[in-house]
């Protein structure tokens, strides 16, 4: 890749990292990767993060494209949030962060 | 880990992505990564950014322990950037993201 192909496609990574980089979002990401989660048990997993806030940075994740909403028709009705293949994929690629800051933070 | 060592580490890791997720920083490292730049070589690379936000942007890096600022004693004297170890292997683990970013965005 020549540097005028590079330069817009790390802006967008940079959108990325900004998401990433808001408290809880990588959290709820790596938490999420282990399997699909209901609203109440992602606040149980993280109880210091607000209702109003969890469901915000859902929502953002959700407008990315990273995680997806099922609403299960069961009674009561199940909501439950998982992480879509590109979230999936960003998720792993995380992992390798998460690596680094293991060794060297 | 459990969740309570997970959570220190990710508010950690939340602080890496803020600065990687503001502008030029990861486009910085990347450049970095192929090897060792002078100022106006970098600048040369990225003329989108004013010199002032290029010597914040490597300041910020350097506090961070992710590269170091070199000055060699040559006539005229040159200032060289390069990473350290730390900022060696958190580029290599951007680059997954990077892959992730080429694929999905």
């Amino acid at each position: 890749m020549t540097m005028d192909d590079v330069k817009p496609l790390f802006s967008k990574v940079e959108h990325v990292h900004h998401l990433i980089g808001k408290k809880w979002v990588n959290l709820i990401v790596h938490v999420l990767l282990e399997e699909p989660k209901r609203f109440s048990e992602l606040h149980t997993i993280i109880p210091e993060i607000s209702k109003r806030m969890l469901g915000e940075r859902l929502k953002e994740l959700e407008e990315c494209g990273l995680i997806r909403r099922a609403v299960i028709p069961e009674r009561p009705v199940r909501t439950e949030y998982s992480l879509t293949d590109k979230g999936r994929e960003l998720g792993e690629a995380l992992g390798h962060v998460e690596l680094w800051a293991m060794k060297w933070l």
